[in-house]
């Protein structure tokens, strides 16, 4: 931790590892299959992306952990040299895989591709993302669904914590970061109970898991605020799965310094566009013939180059180049915010930066 | 014409246009809705392309070349500022268009994305492409299908030269070329008699149409041998719709030099690359841990930094970016091959490169 905001909790920070530094508070574009859909290396730099997201489920799959082990790892594999994150796995083995049985000793599933049987564990889970050789891996988490009761998501987070305390075992190479991840769906207790586990086994950073999984935002922030004390100052920590930018903004300035979403680069696929002035559809026919830029504001390669009714005709043409272009644009959005959001903190003006943030949107 | 080689009709040339100049032999990909599928205009500028084409019919329907004329013309909205080719609209009228009714004065049809009902005559194909505002303007033809029989054939092209000369007359711009299509199907006479008429006419360059629709080689580069003596050697001439790498070295030999075909961009999306040593399908098993590049023979950005398993894995997943990476090499591999093409004409060892080039693929 670098600075710390003193009218909220946003913190500026830097996460060292063996592929770089990343400045905090982070946006990651979430590179499912060992790809930034639509995106080259070089285009994600120029967007200012610091670290990406890989998952690990996705890749476990397809093309399998050993042979991208075999490639070098996800860095060689891809051609990607910067920092690289791995979720592990739990949250698409619940979500994606079918017929899942859970069980103290791990979890049973089949491939949403072929329906064929895997079983992952925690074990299992770090294994495989020593293999891809992410820069930080994340511990093997039970992801409850936002209707369980307190009962269920008490056992849960309890085995949860279990889980992690398999995963810093199971550990083989020095050289990746392991978090932990917070359960304890909505309730408070349980979320301060499993974020004080967590902090007592000691990882090398903090997320939050279950999040923004159809929870009233007053929920998400709650917990936000319920865990932020609880966990270690000089540690970073992680909000995963979220969100809107003005989800990214609320929880930096509950103390929250990491993010990921496909929200930049799926809803960029389904035309719709973030900008200063607030979210558009480039669908809309009033662009069709407008030459201004998507945002007058931004200075990103599409906004200096093509005008919003060549970028909805390519829409509306169902083009690569719409993908492209509109992906690009967001994740410009995005991790431009978090630049900014950056300055703010270490210039001591975070809460005057959130207030003017959201005073252009209303 | 700059050059000739002194053992084949193979031609060194310089077409000039407002949009710079086009070195010939030359490859002009395919841009049908305003942009050349998964490619930015630096990355075409990349690949070394000299001048694009785009497809009348498509934009005629989406957007309108109303709309594209008042946002600058097709350079102004696609942000494309070197030279671009428009065809007629004929092909794709009777190939795409639903209940096409052909009568002297034009063609009825109906749209195939909503089946509005459209008429294009010579005079308005000139007038879209007046608006879309093309360097090369092409005559519009009718394109018999390949199995009419010489009857219907000797007809449409005696119309379609009629159709040339009231594409002349209608012009209002002096500064877009306008090329004549020579028809007249299988029969060598027919083409002969449609080279002479539109010769007579006078254009600024000339076509052959109605190949590459499923004749044999044979008959191909047989329109190729009788129609080349017949066009006055100053000018450029473009075959249509071809082709394989093969089917642009033996027509650069007989004397022709402009090529367009979606091969390289569809197949790319489809997974099929061509090679220094021919094609080659990236779905292939063989590819799963193959670390070589595509082409080792090949420079390009994608040869130079990927692997053909990472490929193999993009394709598989149903990736953008094989869709990008697969269409940036084959196109940089039609481009350069007009490159050395142009180079071995120039340095008159056009036959002996022709030999090298067969030779490898056998």
């Amino acid at each position: 931790m670098i600075a710390k905001d003193k009218d909220s909790g946003a913190r500026l920070g830097c996460i060292a590892t063996p592929h770089g530094k990343i400045a905090t508070p982070a946006f990651m574009p979430v590179g499912t299959q060992a790809t930034v859909k639509a995106m080259t290396r070089e285009e994600l730099r120029e967007v200012k992306s610091q670290i990406i997201l890989a998952n690990t489920y996705h890749l476990y799959i397809r093309p399998g952990h050993e042979l991208i082990g075999r490639m070098g790892g996800l860095h060689g594999f891809m051609g990607w040299d910067g920092p690289i994150l791995t979720d592990s796995g739990g949250f698409q083995v619940f979500s994606l895989g079918d017929l899942c049985r859970i069980r103290e000793e791990g979890v049973t599933f089949q491939s949403h591709l072929d329906g064929s049987r895997h079983f992952i564990s925690p074990e299992v889970s770090i294994a495989i993302q020593e293999a891809l050789g992410s820069d930080i891996m994340m511990c093997f988490d039970e992801c409850p669904p936002s209707t369980a009761d307190y009962g269920y998501v008490k056992k849960s987070m309890e085995m949860t914590t279990r889980w992690a305390a398999r995963c810093m075992k199971a550990r083989r190479r020095d050289d990746q970061a392991l978090f932990g991840i917070v359960q304890g769906g909505r309730f408070d207790e349980l979320r301060k109970e499993s974020a004080r586990q967590l902090r007592d086994l000691g990882f090398d950073g903090y997320a939050l898991g279950g999040l923004s999984v159809g929870e009233e935002k007053a929920v998400m922030f709650g917990v936000m605020e319920t865990c932020a004390p609880v966990l270690p100052e000089d540690r970073p920590r992680y909000v995963m799965g979220i969100g809107t930018p003005e989800d990214l903004i609320e929880a930096v300035y509950r103390g929250f310094d990491m993010f990921d979403c496909v929200m930049p680069t799926r809803n960029a696929r389904n035309g719709m566009l973030f900008t200063s002035g607030g979210t558009l559809n480039i669908k809309n026919a009033r662009y069709a013939e407008d030459r201004s830029p998507l945002d007058p504001e931004c200075d990103c390669y599409v906004c200096r180059n093509y005008s919003r009714a060549y970028l909805r005709h390519l829409y509306r043409a169902g083009e690569i180049l719409a993908s492209r272009f509109n992906t690009y644009h967001n994740l410009h959005y995005y991790l431009s915010l978090m630049e900014q959001a950056r300055e703010a903190i270490a210039e001591g003006r975070f809460s005057s930066f959130r207030r003017d943030f959201f005073e252009r949107r209303s």
